[in-house]
């Protein structure tokens, strides 16, 4: 009787270790044990057999029920029995079938890349509820998207062989043959391997943060600049520097001597209509930059994403052109000027680094999606997107013209601005050094989402960034008269 | 005539500080002969005036004067002149014009993403090589993609309205929505915010990295593993563990207790058709797979790309089906069943998991193309996607049945290998431990590109990983059978 309840106490013992398998015996052992605890087989609290028994049992020495013993109690398997035997543990396995989760919010705070800045999570949120005014966003209003022609487009790709299967590296190359033929357009001179095909400018700079920066790199950026709303940089260890700008475009004197030999600093641009301020880099000071530039042997990234949004007279040739070096790193997007949903950038450089950052970016993705890359190829080669532009640039004129004549109306006396020659944007200085960030809070209130100016850099935080490219005429009137009201009102309670 | 050369020589001061601006007078001094010798207007050898001279042209004190010259000098513009006065300095200025580019050799090495593995590299390019017979690549044959099928699809979006602006954090609501049907179909029941948007699984892994991982933190692999020929674990720091399988699937009593606490672990899995061996994890296995990650609180990363390319029975539910505690981050792709191309596969998690890895995606590539996220919800929801999967099964059946019947009369005596159960690859183990690497460069110099088994983990080097997915019959005869030539010719060498 007493052996018999002794008997349904206990484990059940019905393998033995293989002696000529090359796993040591005292593993095989542990295994075995592991398995059998694992799958339910044993429970928490079932003993074990002496260290004799379970030797004769297995037919092992006894110091190798020892190495097994050990192991098994360090691994919180096993666990010394109040009479002195050996039992199932329950400290970790009595959690059997509880179910616990892992400690998800530990892993989400420990995770390596950075939390976005808390303001634009807010904003990538905030815009996809309904009824909120988005009177800064970076993109044209689905009115100003160009979809018949991308629908015509869609029906002339449904009637061709459709390429399915993984891209090339550095992206289709009928598209890259594409943009060759378009860059050159604009001055841009690079063969079909000097192109890598992206997902979009964001993704570029992305590249180019872990592909030819490290942590310790500097970017000397403008103040202030679209790449401080960004965490790219800062989640690469890149340190981001300011550089002063006047009407002309970003001073290259102030960035002095880089220390470029121990830390890969880049230089990132946005000469065109840069983003906040809408400024354009003067042509005599795009080759004094890209003079600096050479001189200290110092890379160029140069985002021209807005290129094609010209309002009032065409750009000056971009700063790629006049490139002999190979110094400028040239990104272009179809994001800001046609569609940001297609996710179709490219990127034009030396070799070397297009087949780095290629390298880079098979690692990550595998590359563009192939219809986009299609469609892109068949919307440029068809002269589509040229005509796409001009009725956007159209629409874009008459947003803008009405954006200028509601802040005059409006604004006079609390802030400045300038009316922007190109892209979507208004950099607005408030006078008196109101607190923007006050602002876009007292507004996010109304469901006014506005972007305050210190997201560009932390002596902007009197600017706020005004986009017309997004609402309509009802949304836009409403939405600065409210917010020069919100503005008012802040200004006579302090 | 004297007064007149020295003119002619020196620099001309057309300009004064100003007094009242907020910039020290010495660095508006510095700024203002920074701009003049980067704009070109003076060069190297002008000789300035005396800092006498200098401090009564510019109206300032002598001090202001010496400071503006230490400066001017440390960043290497100005220099002492031979004759005891200071010129414009030649050292670095004097490559002015010449067009020195950055040391793209250097900024490509020191960058912090680590390079491809090589032979990945080396395949990654040797694949669009022309006369390049593919026997290992990871994609079906274009000849069993179901083009038709797209273009139906193509040409039913191009009739619909399109949406073209930024996508949602998590991806399009209704793409969520549809594959939140389709997950419900194979056990998995996790609300519309509980899935995100990727491009490809590829990139799900790379968010995972950074995303609730960092450097230290430990994944836990099978042996072999497909994740072992990535870098993207590497690249972020994270270590790669392996675990051994036996026919059930990979053996979690293995792992013991993981040092998860300061780690932030994961156990990463293929349990239907594993990349490489084509295994799949018994429902037993799974049941205690999940129970050990349970215990030690351990996210899974369950990668199920390949569900549906089942050849001989339908596999078990995944793993996520029986998950209760939300342990499981299940991966989901239309890469290797319809499409690589496209670009599109999903992930289905808690949803505070799913927020953070939509954020770092936002901060990386503001999401996947629409275009592509609207055609992959009309496939799903068209009903053509199963209708297409049929067809791409019947047609990878007959491929599978020929790979068997030419490894059987080529490779019988030189190697072993089972009949795959679905998945497109066959895990062939050579005899004799011939050195799978060798073998693979031979291949590679008779244009037969094959993937040696070191890539999936250093204990299978005597291991080729083939493919049935891609090649034709007269492509796969012909490899099959010189590739078995090639071996035995490496066994009568020695």
């Amino acid at each position: 009787m007493r052996d018999k309840k002794k008997q349904a106490d206990g484990i059940r013992i019905d393998w033995k270790p293989e002696k000529k398998a090359s796993e040591p015996l005292y593993l095989q052992i542990v295994n075995y044990f592991s398995k059998k605890i694992f799958s339910g087989d044993w429970v928490e609290g079932q003993s074990l057999p002496s260290q004799r028994r379970l030797s004769s049992l297995f037919s092992v020495n006894r110091s190798t029920i020892v190495d097994a013993m050990d192991e098994l109690t360090s691994r919180g398997l096993i666990e010394s029995n109040f009479g002195g035997g050996t039992r199932i543990a329950g400290n970790n396995w009595s959690l059997l079938m509880k179910g616990n989760p892992p400690d998800w919010q530990r892993y989400i705070r420990e995770g390596s890349f950075s939390p976005n800045v808390p303001v634009v999570q807010i904003i990538n949120h905030m815009e996809f509820e309904p009824g909120i005014i988005r009177m800064s966003t970076g993109e044209l209003s689905p009115e100003l998207m160009q979809t018949g022609i991308t629908k015509r487009i869609l029906s002339k790709l449904s009637k061709k062989d459709i390429y399915m299967n993984y891209p090339h590296p550095f992206g289709m190359p009928d598209l890259r043959e594409v943009l060759r033929q378009e860059l050159k357009g604009i001055g841009i001179d690079v063969p079909v391997n000097g192109i890598l095909i992206v997902s979009g400018a964001l993704q570029a700079l992305q590249l180019i943060s872990i592909g030819i920066m490290k942590p310790g790199s500097t970017a000397y950026i403008e103040s202030p600049s679209y790449l401080r709303s960004l965490n790219i940089f800062r989640s690469a260890g890149v340190t981001q520097k300011s550089v002063p700008m006047d009407a002309d475009g970003l001073q290259p004197w102030h960035i002095g001597q880089p220390e470029n030999k121990q830390h890969n600093a880049v230089l990132y641009t946005i000469p065109t209509f840069q983003n906040p301020t809408g400024n354009v880099m003067s042509v005599k000071r795009r080759r004094e930059v890209l003079r600096y530039c050479k001189n200290v042997r110092m890379p160029i990234v140069e985002d021209d994403v807005f290129c094609d949004l010209w309002l009032d007279e065409e750009p000056p040739a971009p700063m790629k052109a006049f490139d002999e070096s190979g110094n400028v790193v040239y990104i272009g997007s179809l994001s800001k000027c046609f569609s940001p949903g297609l996710r179709v950038g490219w990127l034009a450089a030396s070799e070397p680094v297009v087949q780095r950052l290629a390298d880079v970016k098979m690692q990550m993705d595998y590359g563009v999606g192939v219809v986009a890359q299609q469609l892109t190829r068949e919307l440029l080669l068809s002269g589509w997107y040229r005509k796409g532009i001009r009725t956007i640039q159209a629409g874009l004129r008459a947003r803008r013209d009405l954006m200028m004549r509601l802040l005059a109306r409006y604004f006079t006396g609390f802030a400045e601005w300038t009316s922007p020659p190109g892209g979507f944007f208004v950099w607005v200085r408030l006078k008196n050094r109101v607190p923007a960030e006050r602002l876009a809070e007292r507004a996010l209130k109304e469901n006014l989402l506005v972007m305050p100016g210190g997201t560009y850099g932390s002596s902007w935080s009197h600017c706020i960034r005004l986009t017309f490219g997004y609402l309509d005429e009802e949304q836009m009137t409403y939405g600065v008269k409210r917010l020069s009201e919100i503005l008012a009102g802040m200004q006579s309670d302090g």
